[in-house]
């Protein structure tokens, strides 16, 4: 039997300012990435979400961004490895502050938007970064982009990873994500999207953009909270992996 | 024998900006109350001034402040109770994850500026401020305004509480600061002010500028870290409180 | 004949975070007022909205408001009026950057939210910002709730004031909104607000919660650009001063 | 006779936090570059150096750089052009403000920190940011690094341009400034920094680390309002170049 994660980003509301529908996604996910403040989230969002996600059963992880919200944290930035290492504490920290009013425990943390890619590239980054999760807790889960530089430093300091793989993003023949500035980056349609992913967690392969079957881990797939469809596909995709025998559980409970 | 604590607001730099001669300071003082990034502060140097008061053997709390770096968190705003419970979760948890980092236990949370304040008079928020600080975690010492709103709202919790009172402020007859409007706010006479620490200290009481004996419970006496002559009070009291006799103890750390 | 000029809040959208129908909703006013930046609003949000304002015909006003983006600078700041006029005068200046760009003149300055509410109570504020407007240009109208401190002290210092009022809320009987703490704040029915409407406009008259008749005067009324209803009132509230003989005008084209 | 412009970045302190000797400075500089509250400056800083540069006969311009107070603007970030020109617009308007008070009128616009290095390098956002200037006044001077990317872009547009040199900075046999990260970057030599700036002045040359001579103009010296010996060098830079018979003075003041 197989077994996957699927993570989805939340709590990314600030303010006034009103983003995804939180309640209803959180019945197709295990594992919510909470947006912690950075490039988006404020303190009642966090604690609002905290709750949401915990009623619905649904693991949770600090989702730490750049300090730009005017940028959504999409934006790279050239921070240092120490401000990078020192700005994931702070977010993890505060979510973690939530947490403890539930009496709850984080499962794991998942680096935000331009942070993400950056760390995915860059080894002094990323190795940053996986010291911030393992100084605050050796038992927090690292997410990050499968096969990347941000995995590999997590593994390497003894932090349990899980391989992010992308259910509407199409890749390349070394295993990386097409880039979104090509025309091929994105995956319509759903059931070519629901294919791969279902090929990726039982086969642990994708065929990439070039037509080659590529090695890939897939522990975890990121769905999206906001966006026309995204309930219809969160809701057809757990029916799918259901169908082929794909257990979706948090990581965090995963059978050995 | 008297105990008190000597506390004081550190972490106040932001990036390019620098305040405060914090490695200074830390050698007469037991508590340090660390800005958390909202009024000031940054991941940066809260990692730099926890590393700091370990290394001097200081105790540490977080310095919640209103999210108006511009106005120093010192300009009063309009903020709900939950709100207030909500930054407080934020910023304990935000420096938490510090603390995390050296495997450092919290000893307390004091409000900073217009947030003390507030949190002195109003019950609703004193209350709010002080459920954040239980909900997170009950062993956390409440730092408030000698006799205030705020520390009855903690002990009301079960909350231990440390009443503060300041050495550089004058007091009315109620027991409440001279307000800084007034010109007689501020004793500016190092002399008198550490005789005003010693009578509240070992007495429990405080001559009133209207002549009054006013009573008082004083566990930890606040100074200042930044000012020209910062050092050289903070030096001066500490020698004056042992010449009478009292033990300059962090709290946490009081013999019973 | 009767001149009214209506006015809607307008670029209210900051980064991903999107509010308001603007584009709809500028068929239906004369006069916008356009977030600043630092309750709402960012620079590529006020070039998008200057340019359709301009695109519609729409006149063009500053909308500065409280540095408080979570709070959406509708949390009252102890802010103090020296600060009030330079917050004023960088907002007004950063919005006329865009509207150099496209040679356009600015015609009016509202200040937004806390700081509308605090400036038409506070005589010191209101006389800071009323000159912050006039210091930048003296041929700038300001906008003030009707009779309060704030058009006061602009007509003090000889600038044009714009008095206005507001469809879908109830006044008292000394001529102030009910607050929306009260359960009679808001005008839900149509046809009533759209009456209230006519009635200040026609008569300068207002019947207050406490049935009483008051005069006050009515320049211009705001309407929302946001909310389910928004732009069938908006459309409807045109049709019924149309039928009433009043015609809607932005207050720069007045006819004397 | 030979003329240059000696300008200074000033007005960068923030809230409580004071950076820069800004009125001694004042006295030996004829151009001030203005923060305009992205990466430091605040309004009520900005107003007071306003009224302080033209109380001292400094011409003004405005200073604008990236959203990013806590790393002062020096961090580069991936923003687009249009991004790039729409916080320039915001900026220089700003700042405009605070002249229109005082009746005064802006000289010119140089871009901080990163936003300065990435428009010295990169065509599209050059273009952008001189378009910008262009487009709120084409009287402005645009000040860029001698040679860059961003005076040929102001060029191109027909705006003037100030080509700025660095008094303390080495340069390549490119003509490219020694990055900063090069342990010859800097000049610490206050006779060998002054009379690189007249070699620059008066030959329109400078000795490169290569020891080749290379071709630049300097219309304008950059130096620094902080730091141990800041007024020490801007006194005897005023000193040196009189010696040698050149004339220091405003950009607009030049003679034909």
């Amino acid at each position: 039997m197989f077994q996957v994660d699927i993570n989805c980003d939340l709590g990314e509301s600030f303010g006034r300012y009103k983003l995804g529908e939180q309640e209803e996604i959180l019945k197709y996910v295990t594992s919510a990435n909470i947006a912690c403040g950075f490039h988006s989230g404020d303190p009642t969002v966090m604690r609002e979400t905290v709750k949401m996600a915990i009623a619905n059963g649904v693991k949770i992880g600090a989702h730490p961004g750049l300090p730009d919200l005017n940028g959504f944290g999409r934006r790279e930035m050239a921070i240092t490895p120490q401000q990078g290492y020192d700005m994931v504490v702070y977010q993890i920290g505060a979510l973690q502050g939530f947490l403890s009013t539930f009496n709850e425990k984080m499962q794991h943390v998942k680096p935000h938007g331009a942070l993400y890619n950056m760390a995915a590239k860059d080894p002094k980054l990323a190795e940053a970064i996986a010291q911030a999760v393992y100084d605050v807790s050796p038992s927090l889960i690292l997410f990050g982009l499968s096969g990347s530089e941000l995995t590999k430093a997590g593994e390497k300091l003894g932090l349990q990873t899980a391989h992010e793989v992308f259910a509407d993003r199409t890749y390349q023949a070394d295993g990386s994500l097409t880039s979104r500035s090509q025309s091929d980056a994105l995956i319509t349609d759903q059931e070519q999207s629901v294919a791969q992913v279902v090929k990726m967690v039982a086969e642990g392969k994708v065929v990439s953009q070039q037509n080659t079957e590529v090695s890939l881990r897939a522990d975890t797939i990121c769905i999206h909270g906001d966006g026309e469809h995204a309930l219809d596909f969160a809701k057809y995709i757990n029916e799918r992996l259901a169908k082929n025998n794909i257990k979706v559980s948090a990581i965090c409970n995963w059978e050995a």
